[in-house]
């Protein structure tokens, strides 16, 4: 597997948009995501994808400023299209959870759902974690990659082999 | 069925209300429901209602600015008298969660409640959702009423007829 | 019973505190729990207590200004002294959830604890709700106290026998 | 034991980070567990540690100056390190939930985690609360604490013992 794609709200979000009189304005992030991607990305390239244009700068804070990751901004409709142009969808490891994501999940080489997704992203997933968006899953599915497609079976071998960690939560020395 | 009228605190949000110092500051609105609605309003004409003055604002910038759904300002109480001036109460599906929403329920065509309503209201609802208010309960219920008034038995079936699927979250193109 | 003192947070609220950089900035109040108090004000006078210092102002908004109801703020190993001088404790209803709301538990007539209070509040209570704070406890606890007390069997007999339907969600007629 | 140390975020905190377009604005603090932690500290010092540098200041504001505790910014990493430099790592109790606090929960004298910690958090700990994080396990975990290592088997000994009963939720007399 070359790239692991992951949608932002619900996965890495409660996938709650709290709004105010004035428009969309607070997402949930949760624990643990950010350093589990830290150990998984001296393994796979990853990349983060989401279809909310009203909510796009509250994802971005997150996935780009703090945690250092690529974020577009593609349709769940458009999103086989997109990752096509970039890479062979067999290569591909795709986590989702809304109600379009199985036409995704349908295509790709490997996809995993948080428990708590939409009920045809549950039915197509290849791995179901059991934490749900935003309380661990993204956590629980990159040790599940770790471990499945690369042989990592602790977290502590994923330690020793990781030269720089750091990241968001835990990157202060 | 005509119509489908949803309430919105606990139906489209998780019925809480975020209270700073200032006042009711915040709703927390979910995933999917936007883009099951989309799927659905091909199908049957949709409207919102709330008895929540205050907080009025706060749903409307969600429900009418952002998803394009007219919301309208009126009491449980006296919902069942506003239905009627509209429209046949038999032809209405009406989702609703709170206390006295079981009046209303009691007198449309059919009716639904998300799995942590009131008690009442599951008590008469015709169908109740797995999954609660704000966390997919109309998504899932916009599914069954495809499925069950117009014989749409799956989301491709259901993208394939729409012309026009831009809403909220995924019209980015 | 000639009255109900409800604590607010972990009652009324989740018992959340939302805090930023500045301080404790919200908390998180929740669907029927105005309406039901609506309801029963009719039948016993009601009054909330709170040891929340900092958050006083937000708590005070949700149940002095949007609501309706005075709001005492009381620590809770004092709150016995406290109840005593204004009412015979015995004809005291008293709501809490907390680590210490047991002693005041302990010396009422009667007293509730939402299903998710300390161990101590659940050992001690005289009725637990199934709902959680913030998420109905207080309604469910309302409608309880109509039927045990006041002999209402039914929500539609409580709004027959109420003139002035009107507080926070719902009056807007 | 001489020490308790705690994390902060998924521990004091629900494990969530609210993110603005601005950043990090919120957590979500949760009952009783400063009015526990005020009984405990009469018995055994208490300190608090973080890695999240980025909600450094919301932690501060809750931990330090509402509750009156220390609270120290070291990368779970470091955490082994840092620890022994001021105590005998087997006379220190501490309570942690994320994803590499298992390194430290290994080689401290005894180790607590509320039940939604990481999977290997949880295989650990000696001793799993019933409560989740910001819902009480660290209330769950004093009490646990103060019955196993001081002997003290109910609140009320554990207010009788305490001399000035005044932190952030209660001390208002």
């Amino acid at each position: 597997m070359n790239l692991f794609i992951l949608d932002v709200d619900g996965v890495m979000t409660t996938g709650e948009f709290f709004y105010s009189s004035e428009g969309k304005l607070l997402k949930s992030f949760g624990p643990d995501d950010s350093d589990a991607l830290s150990l998984l990305r001296n393994y796979i390239k990853i990349e983060f994808v989401t279809g909310d244009k009203k909510g796009f700068n509250i994802s971005k804070k997150r996935i780009t400023d703090d945690m250092g990751y690529e974020l577009n901004l593609v349709s769940t409709i458009k999103r086989k299209e997109w990752i096509e142009k970039k890479y062979p969808l067999e290569k591909v490891i795709y986590m989702g959870d809304g109600i379009f994501d199985f036409l995704v999940m349908n295509e790709v080489g490997y996809s995993i759902a948080p428990s708590n997704a939409d009920k045809n992203a549950i039915e197509v997933a290849d791995y179901i974690t059991k934490r749900t968006g935003g309380k661990r899953a993204v956590s629980e599915a990159c040790l599940h990659i770790l471990e499945k497609f690369f042989g990592v079976k602790s977290i502590n071998q994923a330690i020793n082999s990781n030269k720089e960690l750091n990241t968001g939560e835990w990157t202060i020395c």
